[in-house]
């Protein structure tokens, strides 16, 4: 294959060009905000054609350089001085309605873009552009809250982002032991869902000979992961993640693995919020793994319930006998954790149960985001654990309870659309059966949607 | 560096994904015009988000599997069922006239969006779908004279791949005897100036010490150059390309080389075009040449004056001696062309420098394409060559002259915003001491922009 | 996998280190054959360990920029002043026939080692000083017939390279259109059986989906294939080497073929003959193949018979038709090649047949060297074919026809066995058939052992 | 470059060529110390050529399995049974001393070799085979003290490994931070000289912009570093390596550094001891660090002096001052070292300088390895450092002092044949002006050659 000659091609885009591009000649650049601003007005002019990947550089450099403040005072600027033009979208749209063909629609449809696009299309030139626009916007979403305005801006960010980062420009890659450090240390910092702790744990579960690892990469983005999924290879649908946590379990040899369970989906870069590459790479990494390992029958997840105690905690009560288990529950130290017994692991799970398929938001879908998400996927809601994680954290969200969905290649896309036409809950019996006949609880005040 | 984590990560790309989706889970697919548009459609409903990478995959697939007749019905569909919905941009338009906020603007500006554009960025998530959506635009290309209302499809396209091959995702890479055959092969190709006849010429301009080729290349596009440049090393400004493609010439070492000449820049992809990529190009290479080879001081091209001769034929007289040199060189066999006295040299030159300096299209750039290119990058018209190029090609072009462009990386900035702001013609001293006093020559009718 | 570390790790033997060395600290060297025969005595010496790669880079470089005759001093002197040391040698064999001990034996070896295997270890260290060791020995073989005394400076090459190249320093690798240019350019140049005709011929047998070619690689030996086998895949075994050869039969995808054939094994470098490659070659690429295409069954050779033509002519004649057929054979014009019938088919293969099984060298062996080649590696004589190669070449060395060597994969360790101790000819039935109750020849004079 | 082919190419070594083998065919292996044994007696004869690599890889991979005492019986078989051939040899002297030609001392050395000279390198054809017989010399070398009788086997190991791992074949490597980690994870466990305490102090050792580290790899040793050194830059001479390894340093930009220190050099294969790659690992060091840094004025060492303080145990006295210092020191608590005055500093140092200069080997070399390595190797003592290394450690060995050993390249060559010739120890001004006039010490018993 080809691949080398590709190989050395990319290594490219950090190497060599970056130092490239830092021989400046002999131009002094104002780094100030206003100073950067300016220079945003001659990127966008024709003047700036000639020289615009200097600009440009200049630009995202200068403002990697900025103090807080001053980063504030820039992407004022920007959402300030780079928004639509009100008269030109106005002209268009007068035009349009004058004669409302395609052609003057496509006018009208240029003129209302912001000028903010244009512009960020523009700094991109620059050498290591990408990572530097990806890092100003999670400046811009650090400080949304305080600061709604910046909101305009967002969207032309992630529009943009979401045309670069489209599916058929990411690369999936396995992590292993074989990974460079700059790396590996990156999904250390990253992992969102169970932490990692320091490099003797990464090992357990990238070199791990029943654990695998895969990230989504983009071309420009250098040495960054976007996303990654950690994946255990088991014997059996998993119903702890203590389990698949434990460095001294029996470690299955992966040929002799059925079930490959997702047990934790992280996201890498902040920049990116709202660019989606979940449900893609799910999809690929069950490829992946479908053709290297032809044992495996069953794709899975061992999820969190992240929503469930709030819920129940809305609850004044069922008026049966999971009001005693729920006050018992709540009561109980997090480091001393009952035993339940058979009656009340079923109470725990009916609930549970009845949290997923009714509990729904006001468009109809359910109130738990990870079921939303991996529902949404095509996948179906399997089975719910007891005891699946009894960390603190999994007390808090959940009182230990996780839950399998279970991707069904031959059943996703019906899934999907059952799911997103009817709002429909797939579940397997067992969980049905869970439901049934159960009556509404009391509830103390109208759930929140998320 | 981490450049070979990177350089496996890409290899990905061709390679195995590739093979992934062509596993089919079964699903027949109507690899009809009409059943692949109809595709399109599900594609563009939420229904198909959870098959959308195979959905795509199968629509390119089926695209690339059509006759002729069949892709102008799916691309007449394309041009008909998802342009831009009339409708909803009225209703866009007239709210925001009611009420014309940035808010308001952003929703028009979405309304007034073909739908094409969405269309074409989920058809990119398929593995490969780059280079497929590449390949259907060209097809857009070779009939749009026949079919003028793909042009809106075509823009569409345009715009999306402007974004794409934006600058900051283009990678520089220089070509040699190393590199594998199935891009070279691809150079021999795509040469679109002087020829490359077969491998022992290929290698001539690749593998001699005083040759360098520089080709872009784009993570999604594998194993196909975007645009090369042939460089020669040369101890002086060149004047002839013959000497260049000669070889039996002295080879000069790299490192005793003054002045590096861009003989030949060549455009691979034909459904890109309108996405410039030859002023970044050139630049680059001045700054790895200038790293690499301190020894360099000019930086200039031996380029074609495509515009001469046509433009002369359209001159009934100048009214001096010219008039019989012309006379003489439209009559002169090719194959035996007549040495010039240096009166006659000196003829043609100015007759050259006038076109260049006076002959301008209406929006005041000048008639020829290639100066406009130059020019438009900041370069200076330095020399004009004499028996520059005595092919029958460049006898028929322009009487066998060439001229030289020079890069002076000090004051490309200036030239360029000379040339944007006021038109104006940079040249050297030489050059303007040959048009000045001479009379405006008698048109027999006004010169056609190109 | 690790493989991109590695994969840059091995870049630096070409590249950088080269050039490193090229630094010279300022000192002169004498690079006349007596100057740097004196370099290689203070290579040998302890003073030259400090700078040891320098003395031997300069060395080297000296030999590679001398003229023929110089270099014939080079060598001569290589030969005379770095044999063995024979009174050294004495004195140690002396002393172990005194006390005949481990200890004793192992100092007399090492007293009688040539100087010049520590003198060509010394050489090796230099960067690039493998492929300049082995430009060296290949010049020592050009001019052996006429300078018999460099035979022991040739076993001393001999014996190092076989301990360099050994089997599990080499890496195999297939070559395709991705490979290259400069690397297939070697197998266009070094390709010895049947001719590769340019760049197109050779895209013929790398890039058709029925055509692979696999070479081996040594890390010190950069761009340079030691030996290659090209491989054609087939529904049936294959009885003509045009059929193989023709660019216009009908390609069959790789995963319908059952058939694996060999047709041409090239090794690529002189200055390692006698270092044999080509067994484990062949027996590795079985293994690539094996585990690539599961649904190939036969693994054959589609071999010349060297030897057949030159043996015929030998014999006076053998008292039936088969007389009058070879008188025919012998007169017919390379260019209209006769016609047999299926009677003179069975003649001819009887007569091959014969040459195969009865005609040995004085060791028991067959005297056809192909045959030694493959019988001894184990494989299977299995069926003799008519008119498989009418090209000049095929009728001059066997009136066209060729032969099939199966490697049985369960088979080929007995038949090893066989051969090596008892010298049997392992064939399949229907060639044994063919020799069955057939009379002696007359014959002229003895077969010459070749 | 063709880098990136060498690249891939170097990537099967370790990956698919290692499956490959491992596809046994359906031999049942003998894996006892005699069914391995046996193996190796098959390996030898001509019988094993055709399987060879499976032979040789079940033999490695048998005995990789084995149990410590399992392993021992089969090295002792290997010591017994594989040693040279006492009655050959006879014949061979005797026949050389009749006839004492280069051909009968040719056969001579043959008859003389080892037996398992040839099987080790009939063993090498295995994947995986060097670093396996790296790891079968290592377990020798653990149990040599025990098993003198080892000797005679590992000598052919060596004898081998040092041809094999001829400096032409090894590669030098920069390691960094985006080195696998695979790679990394060794560093840290192979550090000799100073500890290094998990991946934060490594990081601190290859990814802050003063320090470097390189190692030399094998094509054969995968993922295996040979040997490493680790770099400060700094912008003088460093005096005390607490300084060099303070994380809290003021980190110098490379190009601002004027002195490159060589502060740890560490050799990482047990099993190729003997194979000395110290000197070449230095002197290439310099050399890629002159080309990159062209500021480097000074390459120097910051070395320990493991051999002082024995050495200072065995003097009774000096009659002077300096007996009450040492006095002290050997009194002094090695977490409260007293502060010495100037004078004490200066005695200090007079007694270093003496042990250096004065205190010999009986071969006349001085009695300090790591002053024999460097000044070898044509280093020059340049300084001798008081509170070099205050660690419990450095205390223990030499009262915290340090030394520099300075390599000029201009006097690299000169100064190493002053010391292979005449045993000179070179030294700078400073030095010598330490030891001018000092009176000989009593020593106790007379030092030990180490």
């Amino acid at each position: 294959m080809s691949t080398s000659f590709l190989a050395d091609l990319f290594s490219t885009i950090a190497g060599s060009s970056r130092a490239l591009w830092d021989i400046s000649r002999g131009q002094k650049v104002d780094n100030t905000p206003e100073g950067l601003i300016a220079l945003c007005e001659t990127l966008m002019t024709s003047r700036g054609e000639a020289s615009g990947v200097a600009i440009a550089n200049s630009i995202l450099q200068g403002y990697l350089g900025l103090e807080d403040e001053a980063r504030l005072a820039f992407l004022t600027a920007l959402t300030q001085q780079f928004g639509v033009d009100l008269e030109k979208t106005r002209t268009g749209a007068e035009d349009y309605l004058a004669d409302p063909s395609a052609e003057a629609a496509l006018k009208l449809h240029n003129a209302a873009e912001p000028r903010r696009q244009e512009l960020i299309r523009r700094l991109n030139r620059a050498p290591g552009g990408t990572a530097a626009l990806v890092a100003m916007r999670s400046d811009i979403l650090a400080v949304m809250k305080a600061y709604p305005e910046f909101r305009e801006a967002d969207r032309d960010f992630q529009h943009l982002f979401a045309s670069w980062f489209n599916r058929g420009f990411l690369v999936l890659r396995r992590i292993d032991w074989h990974t460079p450090a700059i790396i590996l240390e990156k999904i250390i910092r990253y992992e969102a869902v169970h932490e990692i702790n320091g490099w003797d744990d990464l090992r357990q579960r990238v070199d791990a000979p029943d654990r695998h690892l895969y990230a989504f990469f983009h071309p420009s983005l250098i040495d960054e992961p976007l996303i990654f999924v950690e994946v255990a290879l088991t014997a059996s649908l998993p119903d702890s993640v203590t389990d698949i946590l434990d460095p001294e379990r029996d470690k299955l040899q992966p040929d002799r693995a059925s079930v490959a369970t997702f047990y934790a989906i992280s996201n890498c870069q902040v920049g990116l919020r709202g660019v989606s590459f979940g449900s893609f790479l799910i999809k690929q990494v069950v490829q992946e793994l479908s053709l290297e390992l032809p044992s495996l029958r069953t794709y899975t997840t061992l999820s969190p319930i992240p929503g469930l105690r709030n819920w129940l905690d809305t609850i004044t009560g069922f008026g049966g006998p999971e009001d005693d288990l729920l006050h018992r529950l709540r009561e109980a130290p997090k480091d001393a954790w009952p035993e339940l017994n058979s009656a009340e692991q079923t109470q725990l799970r009916e609930l549970a149960a009845d949290y997923f398929i009714n509990r729904k938001q006001p468009d109809g879908q359910p109130v738990d985001p990870v079921a939303r998400f991996h529902l949404g996927n095509g996948a179906r809601l399997e089975r719910i654990n007891i005891n699946g994680d009894l960390s603190a954290n999994g007390i808090e969200r959940s009182f230990g309870l996780m839950v399998n969905y279970v991707y069904d290649l031959d059943q996703i896309e019906s899934n999907h659309e059952a799911y997103a036409n009817n709002a429909e809950i797939v579940t397997s019996a067992q969980v049905r059966k869970l439901v049934k006949g159960r009556k509404p609880p009391m509830i103390q005040e109208p759930a929140h949607a998320e």
